[in-house]
């Protein structure tokens, strides 16, 4: 364990940095050990961020650049809590940018491996970018954190059903405006807005918010769909270093159709930085 | 040839199926043969969306379903018109949705294989898709077909230098409004518009929509920049087939920092259905 703490970062002991550890595996280079948390589950999953960050911590070990500037990842079959493998390639390796995958594994009943999420990635320095910033996106219109709506005050009997534990890891507060569906008055504009922490009050970084894109109820809620939201592909562009503080979270849906729907995801810090930007395919809820 | 001919769909002999088309490897399966066309390039590159819809056709050879539902590509080294290799992976063969992988390789001048481009690609059948829509998108608000500027009555001195083969191969008619650059008046508003066919008249599909993703002059040129603008990754998905005619296009960048900017791309059909949605992430002209 202390090997783990020590990947961890200098011995901290936060919820994130150690349920998303991973430890080289002696022998295998490029494999590397991780144990899944049942902490970061909710309904019947473990959250597709939280993995996406510990599949994200492998590559940074393995490829020569820090910081993932483009993420796709497949999920391919439910993770469990539990041990887990991952295995890297470096596929190419650059100056300014390389290119690495990474499936995740875990043994199924029957002893064999079976794959669980496959990830391609490009890696770079977000620090080594030049400074100019020209966006034109603006923060999403938002009540402050303080009149936003935390989780810890949900009624109960909204449409999940199953695990919550993830929301003891997360300072999670919800735009009012987004928020009705847990009262089952949704608003039917396909969005969800929150300011997002994590509860033990380590300030978000890069590997963050790979976990942040997925973090908050799906839009699908706020479109009055109760139940699962399972994600079929999450790609991640990570565009600059979070400022310190809670980061404001806007999800929109803009094309339900044929069962499926995408979910962009747009993460602002503290600064107004726009940090991060999502994408995903999602499968719609039957309900 | 009759064999590349037959794959091409009944003996049509149009550019694109022409050009896209691959052949099995003898011997290797998951294998194919394909060329690289030069009449697909721009500037000193083979074009990204054409590239994706060749790897496109060999996974749809290779797995159990037809359309790509979502596709990302990694493009590691510039392409060259000529012979390729596409090697296909089936990660994942499931009922409804299948996981594939590709990659494209050339040989370079010492006769090692490089490899130029990865995929990874979820696929299913769009034709069992539930009907249902619910689309809050809105189609751009753009000129008719009549309206727009043809690409072949563009002015010489635009920002491209080099070829523009891959103009020959679109019907290609820009909203005014994005297309002012052309004559040294970008609009900076990082916005694209545009009508696009292919110039022989064939429809589109779904493996040419992978081409129209990445058809139109980059949101670069409106914002002022010059020059080339490759593409890192793109991710598309492909949510609908294509009604008959042009396709409504609209490219948007609202994050230009860092040397880097997202290009998000929308493809509307005849039947103001959203066909396509896709995001890339590319390297920003340095003029």
């Amino acid at each position: 364990m202390a090997q783990v703490e020590a990947l961890a970062g200098g011995g901290t002991t936060n919820e994130f940095d150690r349920d998303t550890a991973v430890t080289p595996r002696p022998g295998e280079p490029g494999s590397f050990d991780a144990v899944l948390s049942a902490g970061w589950t909710i309904i019947a999953a473990v959250n597709g961020g939280y993995l996406l960050a510990v599949l994200g911590r492998a590559l940074r070990e393995a490829l020569p650049h820090p910081d993932p500037l483009t993420i796709t990842a497949h999920y391919l079959t439910a993770s469990q809590p539990g041990p887990a493998v991952i295995r890297t390639q470096t596929v190419r390796a650059g100056r300014t940018m390389s290119t690495g995958q990474a499936s995740l594994f875990q043994t199924g009943e029957d002893g064999r491996e079976v794959e669980r999420i496959r990830v391609i990635a490009g890696y770079g320095d977000l620090d080594a970018l030049p400074d100019e910033v020209r966006t034109s996106a603006l923060p999403p219109a938002m009540p402050s954190y303080a009149d936003c709506v935390s989780s810890a005050d949900a009624p109960a009997g909204g449409p999940v059903e199953g695990s919550t534990a993830i929301l003891d890891r997360l300072d999670l507060r919800l735009d009012p405006a987004t928020a009705a569906w847990a009262i089952g008055m949704p608003s039917g504009s396909g969005q969800m807005r929150g300011w997002l922490g994590l509860a033990d009050g380590r300030d978000h970084d890069v590997m963050s918010l790979l976990l942040a894109v997925d973090a908050l109820p799906p839009t699908a809620f706020d479109l009055g769909l109760k139940g699962w939201t399972p994600t079929l592909e999450l790609t991640v562009h990570l565009r600059a270093k979070p400022a310190p503080g809670p980061l404001r979270v806007s999800l929109t849906t803009r094309n339900l159709a044929g069962g499926l729907l995408e979910e962009d995801c747009e993460l602002w810090d503290s600064a107004d930085r726009l940090v991060a930007q999502s994408r995903q395919l999602a499968r719609a809820p039957r309900g």
